[in-house]
């Protein structure tokens, strides 16, 4: 294992964080606020153990999978301690482990909240709470790698690390031009958002605040009912921007690139669309005589369809009261998650498609045992590796699932309760049902149950592998 | 496709199961009861389709894996059919589809009743409701190769097709041989059950029915409260009984042929006692306080977690009243499964332990890319046909199970009741918690939900692909 890089990385990632805990320091200094102060000496501390472990540099740039898969995991875990100091300093969250599970839940983009209300909350801390979503959701070291003059050769496998699906897809040659691209969409995407839903009428301060929530696919607001109290159509916005969100990146660039026509036949955004055209009317349809008219049916359907299957988490209403059937395709969309290659948590559209044709391949070989046929995806054969890392994942996906449903049935809350809080975490959505419901929080958990779905938000968001190997032994073992 | 040769097996199939029929008919006109006149009238009704059926000799003995898993779901279906005849016949059971859940839970071994109460029913068809357990745990078609003269080559086909777990053995070179030798080892430890529990206090007539029930790991009982009421040494002798019937009958085969040795390496057998010990005691420990002594922590504990992992589905207390980590580890129970090879249902402890060990190995070659690994089982190399099959089964497993939670969710029922309501049905266990736990039963869901949960049964037990193949329009498609 290469140490003195994967110390260099991290001494960059909390460099990058001091830069960014400087806007929600503004904020409070600026309003006045007296959280200004705890981000004020946040941005210090993060700027002081990120000089100190970036001052030497790296005796060698060997680099490979372990030490891209630790890089990240360390990183994310740092960035998640420093993100949590200014929540704790500023006394608005009852103790450490509730500030550092509310900034885990924003850097991976889950939103969920140990808060029963969030509109008592500072300027200071509403914004930082939806920037860590902004940041998660493409990515810090995708972020260090498009703004940061590194080199070395083996970078595609911090980026491959960090971002999400089943097989990572350079857009252009190299990593950092890559990079810059993909925050670039990003980037102009969220302002587009911010823009329009200022001119609407959402006060700026909101709109900023939902936008990044939205675009991170995180899912923290600042109004207690999340978005329930927004106009209609300011909703409508949000759900539009919730599913662009929720969209593969590469279809972005292959817009811009002028490919508008293999952008709009990839598989995985059209099986995505569909899912969320199907489960929105049959969820309307359910849901029909709870609402008085036909079109608020719809409305808050495809709000929360999106919200789920994107994995935001924002609501209008409050879905745990609804039929059990809505409910229930509500708790498959968690699981099935986005697109890969977007912000967007959960299993991922794409290895869902793979599994279910390697299924129907296996049908097929019944009835013609001499036909070969292979897996194919937007036309391309899915290489063997593929299929065998989706079948990896899952496995472990399931594994860790078990395991965590198990610690925090510890507690003894009801088995609803348990399975969506891990279902809502390890996909990094945020609300689930029961007592984790929209209209609920995570506050009542015990410490010990905190920091198992700390553990779930982290695995989720940087698809498990990190977090795996961060935590196996078989790692620290020297190799003689 | 043959149809002639799946003619002739069905008929085959339905003139065993009006020779079984026979054995409740009897007891029913012995003991003077109505309902030995159903049964009279389905031991006819099922010779005579029988003889029709298997009149003409089939024009093909052509057999691949293809007629293999028709002819067994086909089978299956006949036999439940035919066996829920007289249960409707009878006037006993509410409806036809309450007398087909019962007879598909009888043959699946999966033990769900739709009755409240069973201390009203007439012997015949107490005993009928045990035997369906002890004909479905081995399997009919494995009854069939044994005692009927049938050749043709592909027998392994049908055998394949029926038996449980990733990879068929032949224990030795014959099919039918491999056939006989496990009615009798089957036979056999029912027998010495039915003995013990004689000798040591319990009426004939109960010891016949609950070592049929035990051996085919089924679970129906003739008493309201399933095994509560049974004096606790009867217990340990159940407990001792659905363990080793959940074992792999290969390693009974190892023993006999004088190999205890290898039959005590068996590493899917080590785990599956090593699952049961550790549950056992976790539970214990967990339920320490609702009991007066650890004895009786240990006793119910115990029992409890050998029938539900062995899916036999027994209880001496209503476990839905546990603490909820006692019922998350049963829980995860109900998926894991007993061994393959066992009349045990569940994914299998076989299929769990490669799953495991593939992802252990992804893990080893992070850290060791230039590393070859294979995955190993009883220090044989595991065949990537094997891993593969496995995922496959996991994957479809997986979609049959997320398709039923959201069919039956229609019923409105709360969260808990349909997952383990499935979760009961598709692992072929019995109880499940909430409103379908040990205490309840299936009555309440309305028929469309039945059905599903018939089908799943029959998923289960015939694990998956012969249902699947058999609904699957491709089967039926002419191939020109």
């Amino acid at each position: 294992m290469n140490y003195s890089i994967i110390r260099y990385i991290l001494g960059t990632v909390l460099k990058f964080e001091s830069f960014f805990l400087c806007i929600p320091m503004l904020v409070g200094l600026f309003m006045g606020e007296k959280s200004g102060y705890a981000f004020l000496i946040s941005v210090v501390a993060a700027m002081a153990v990120g000089v100190l472990l970036g001052y030497r540099k790296p005796k060698s740039y060997v680099f490979y999978a372990a030490e891209g898969f630790v890089s990240v995991s360390l990183s994310w875990l740092a960035l998640s301690l420093f993100g949590a100091l200014p929540f704790w300093l500023s006394g608005e969250f009852p103790s450490f482990t509730d500030a550092l599970f509310e900034a885990v839940s924003g850097f991976t983009t889950t939103g969920a909240s140990i808060l029963s209300q969030v509109e008592g909350l500072s300027h200071a801390c509403l914004i930082w709470r939806s920037f860590t979503h902004w940041i998660g959701g493409m990515g810090i070291l995708v972020f260090v790698l498009a703004v940061f003059p590194m080199n070395g050769g083996h970078l595609m496998f911090l980026m491959k690390a960090e971002s999400p699906g089943p097989s990572v897809e350079k857009l252009v040659p190299r990593v950092k031009t890559t990079a810059i691209i993909l925050y670039a969409v990003y980037t102009a995407l969220t302002v587009t958002e911010i823009f329009l839903l200022t001119v609407t009428g959402m006060p700026f301060f909101d709109a900023v605040n939902i936008s990044f929530a939205t675009a991170g696919t995180g899912g923290f607001g600042v109004l207690n009912d999340s978005a329930g109290s927004y106009a209609p159509h300011l909703q409508v916005i949000i759900t539009v921007f919730m599913i662009l969100f929720g969209v593969n990146f590469n279809a972005y660039y292959l817009i811009l690139s002028k490919k508008v026509k293999s952008a709009l036949r990839s598989e995985e955004v059209r099986a995505y669309l569909l899912i969320i055209l199907v489960s929105g009317l049959l969820i309307a349809y359910n849901i029909r005589g709870m609402y008085s008219t036909i079109a608020e049916a719809l409305r808050h359907s495809f709000f929360q369809v999106a919200s789920i299957m994107t994995t935001t988490g924002f609501s209008t209403v409050d879905f745990a009261k609804w039929p059990q059937f809505s409910n229930t395709i509500l708790v498959c969309l968690m699981f099935v998650g986005a697109c890969a290659g977007s912000t967007g948590g959960g299993i991922k559209v794409s290895r869902i498609l793979i599994m279910c044709k390697t299924a129907l391949k296996e049908l097929f070989t019944i009835k013609h045992p001499h036909g070969v046929k292979t897996v194919k995806m937007d036309n391309r054969v899915v290489e063997h590796e593929t299929i065998r890392s989706v079948n990896i994942f899952v496995i472990i996906y399931v594994m860790v699932y078990v395991i965590s449903v198990l610690l925090i049935s510890l507690d003894n809350h009801d088995f609803t309760t348990n399975f969506t809080a891990v279902a809502a975490t390890i996909n990094n959505i945020g609300p689930g049902l029961s007592m984790v419901g929209p209209a609920e929080n995570f506050g009542f958990f015990s410490d010990f149950s905190k920091y198992i779905l700390m553990f779930d938000m982290l695995a989720g968001r940087l698809e498990l592998l990190p977090m795996i190997v961060l935590f196996a032994p078989m790692t620290w073992k020297r190799t003689k």
